[in-house]
């Protein structure tokens, strides 16, 4: 049995699969490379499996762990056969030229377009505000990392939210799927502070915190 | 002389103002109730002056440390007199009946409303973040206070982070004034969670952070 489902073998698939495995839960790496995946999932270790996009994502939970445009693909390539399923995407839609804009329109967000193709699954925003070498420790500063989680499934959202408290991390559910814009707007500002050079100290390597 | 005006006798006002004696700046606080501002006035201590809205604004900076329906009022009282300064913005234009959606649109802010208000002055968006309280403090849980700082003049963007720095807090500067769409909307999100009984950490007491 497999609980998660991981899309993509990149860092920020690293980063959720050891999180994962950390939580005890079963996972299965899918990658358009399957040799990829396998890797992953080597390193991951514990009852992990792998494969390519052939596959049926096997998890109660999908993690699009990708790029948004790499997500929309896949989102597509599924389509119907994540219905049912609570689908975790992660992306910021950031215009990597400049740092300053977002590629989505303001009064929508990459979660929303997301959810717009896949009609019956229950989709999910969360950790776009955790980088992945910070999610990969769990902790930034002695502390749980924060996961803001927005969906307009409340089941979805207490899954996730399961989730990450069973992987050491902090869930802060912010409400239904639109806030996915503010929370990619507000990452835009934070990558935007990790890629100028006037603040040194950020290295995409941060932990943005609600410190109460 | 005077180095920083606000506008306001309210908690932000004090928590601003308690900030800017301890960084040795000289204060006016100006009301709509010139008997509040006189108040606030003398509990900050230090050289503060006070004064009703017929007084001019004397300081470079001026802070409207007001709600957005009273900032508008402010602004479009002062209008010409505020040209040349320095007027930071500090509203969270929340919709306080639901706590789930602001009252600008999308594709605006309040702080470019207020701009819209002031075109000769270098309206800055800094602030909404704060809570009264940690602001007050400066900082939570051992560290300094983060300032978010947008603006289209980088002049007034130094000019409020080095007071920022001064008041022992961590300025960190996020581009243009257009910026302040994502501040105000992620403070929508903290709003929201202070409100939310399901976090009873929370209680319009924490502080945002990037932790490195």
């Amino acid at each position: 049995m497999t609980d998660i489902t991981i899309i993509g073998s990149g860092n920020m698939a690293r980063a959720i699969g050891t999180r994962a495995v950390a939580a005890g839960r079963s996972v299965q790496v899918l990658d358009r490379t399957p040799e990829n995946a396998a890797k992953l999932a080597a390193e991951l270790g514990g009852t992990t499996t792998s494969g390519g996009l052939s596959e049926v994502p096997e998890g109660d939970i999908v993690v699009l762990a990708l790029y948004f445009g790499p997500a929309k693909e896949v989102a597509t390539h599924f389509g119907d056969t994540l219905s049912g399923k609570t689908v975790v995407e992660i992306s910021n839609p950031i215009d990597t030229e400049t740092f300053d804009s977002l590629v989505v329109g303001p009064g929508t967000s990459a979660a929303e377009e997301i959810a717009a193709l896949l009609p019956g699954a229950r989709v999910v925003k969360a950790f776009n505000t955790t980088f992945a070498g910070t999610l990969g420790a769990g902790t930034k500063g002695g502390m749980p990392l924060d996961v803001f989680i927005a969906s307009d499934s409340e089941q979805a959202r207490n899954e996730v939210a399961a989730f990450a408290e069973a992987a050491g991390l902090r869930p802060l559910q912010v409400g239904g799927l639109r806030h996915a814009r503010e929370l990619e707007g507000f990452q835009l500002l934070i990558m935007a502070l990790q890629a100028n050079p006037a603040y040194p100290d950020f290295n995409w390597g941060t932990g943005l915190k609600i410190i109460d």
